[in-house]
């Protein structure tokens, strides 16, 4: 663990590759060029890197694992398709280095601390994964206290207490989705966002606030648990005002596709009457009818992304937090200008 | 680990109520009434039991955790609800005794079975979880050989070479689906199947042709990877034949509500011209349009059950293989008799 060894992110720095590549090509797995797997072995050598996995005997309590607690309520974890594909990326990244993921389910924020303290007591782990960080987030102090536990968390700068931290362009986002609308000729947009307590969702409703504030473009929200049933409330409660919004933005694709469903009910035509843009692109946005324009943040790859962070803190390298890549707007056929 | 001690499953018995309601109430979670807690902690206190938890230190190597290898294509398990709800049943049920879930990424059959081979050796996991066995498959050699470590099997009796097994009832399930198309005066049936090689899709081969058989029906079927691609691929297929089939059963979720689709770019009208039905239900039939015939499996709750028989075996238990409570049909508006 100490900085004087060679990491697999100094083989790709000297290598001109990617860490992955590197990774892939040391570990004999799939992936990378004859080439380039010829090369990082050559350049490996010369610098003398030796794979902890061979350095950790079959007796050491190390699991090789990144832990990940699943705080969330059944029901919804099972329609999310976020956690999914991040689990995907996370397991296919951590593969490469023999690392499993450790995945723990909570069904309250206080039960994931004490498992968070197990964690850090017992060593069973090797790094942590913090998903929906809350304003003023009691992990984020547990964490702070054990600089010996290499922790990385998907979550704001400004919320990461100094921690590291792997953020989503929020800002950005918002000023996408708010100029999009705007262009078609909106002028009252609202938006069915996740829980008020995550740090993500409360940088949304800043940013939402001030992009639309100005354009001069009238804005309401309502808060939900990310769940079908509550979208479909919410989608009712807008669509009952005396002045509806005429497009809506949801925080997942679980509840933009779900409002379809409202929207069709209340007789309201989509997108003549009312656009629908979700907020996290997947399959199921590409198989509705109608389909449903998305913002894609490639969530898979920012399970890579988040793997390869810790595997690095676990390497003993210091991690600068990042911003991930902008997300896209998909354009597709639940969002246009209003007809007639 | 020794089967005199007192069980979980020795206090459900004794207080009349659940393994889950025993585990709930003596780890002091949600999920029982006050009554049921009180009863099961004096018949729990009355016959000695003692915890795991309390006995094991926290110096203990174990990690208290069950083992789970995904080997699958990293796309297509990003789409797959169905490993999302086994992972939610497993580990919401795992978390009532504090144990958690090992998932590790493979990328072959063969890396699967080092990662499971390295798991006995060094006791890295309490008890492992088997997906998608296959025919001769080695998976079952090798636990076969190594009876210290619990192994749960996901597969057909049949195959799992005397281990536990937890199976789907999938003559059962094909009688159902082939019955309800006969009723609709469907005479072509095909299915759109799982990859060849698994054993639930032997047998569910074998259960469709003898039930197509008996109704004198004519049956046809493709195996694929279960990727919306080939769902696609395999609809157009069929659709070409000269004499096409007029329902079709799709092994997955995905592929079934991909097809609706591929029927609309070819202008064959659903359920009209042509039924379709998922062998699986999901939030996404529930929300394409039309909404698809699904066979309903609960799949959160067959998670929960192999959590449940995987740490009874851990708790040195004989746990004998069960059938699954047989599937229901929910009826959407994929199918239906042929019109005109």
């Amino acid at each position: 663990m100490l900085k004087s060894k060679v990491t697999i992110s100094d083989v790709a720095k000297a290598a001109g590759v990617s860490s992955s590549a590197v990774s892939y090509a040391l570990n004999d797995k799939p992936g990378v060029s004859a080439a380039t797997r010829d090369k990082v072995l050559k350049v490996a050598d010369k610098m003398g890197w030796r794979p902890n996995s061979a350095a950790k005997s079959l007796s050491d309590a190390s699991t090789r694992s990144i832990g990940l607690v699943l705080t969330y309520d059944t029901q919804v974890l099972s329609v999310e398709t976020y956690t999914m594909e991040l689990i995907s990326g996370l397991t296919a990244e951590l593969e490469a280095e023999g690392y499993s993921l450790l995945v723990r389910s909570a069904h309250s924020a206080r039960s994931e601390m004490d498992v968070l303290k197990e964690w850090i007591a017992t060593g069973a782990v090797d790094g942590v994964l913090l998903l929906n960080i809350e304003l003023g987030d009691p992990r984020v102090e547990l964490f702070s206290a054990h600089p010996e536990m290499p922790v990385l968390l998907l979550c704001d700068t400004s919320m990461s207490g100094g921690l590291t931290a792997l953020a989503d362009d929020e800002q950005g986002s918002a000023h996408l989705l708010v100029d999009y609308c705007h262009e078609l000729g909106h002028q009252r947009i609202a938006r069915v966002a996740g829980p008020e307590r995550f740090g993500h969702t409360f940088t949304r409703d800043n940013a939402f606030m001030e992009e639309t504030a100005e354009l001069d473009l009238q804005y309401s929200c309502f808060h939900t648990d990310y769940s079908p049933e509550e979208g479909r409330r919410c989608t009712e409660r807008l669509l009952s005002l005396p002045k509806p919004p005429t497009a809506i933005i949801y925080d997942n694709d679980v509840m933009a596709v779900a409002a379809l469903q409202t929207a069709a009910k209340l007789g309201v035509s989509v997108p003549d009457q009312l656009s629908i843009i979700s907020w996290d692109d997947s399959f199921l946005c590409n198989v509705s009818s109608p389909s449903v324009t998305a913002l894609s943040r490639n969530v898979v790859r920012r399970g890579h992304q988040s793997a390869r962070m810790l595997l690095d803190m676990i390497d003993g390298e210091d991690v600068e937090s990042m911003i991930d890549a902008p997300s896209e707007l998909v354009f597709r056929d639940s969002s246009g200008p209003l007809a007639g």
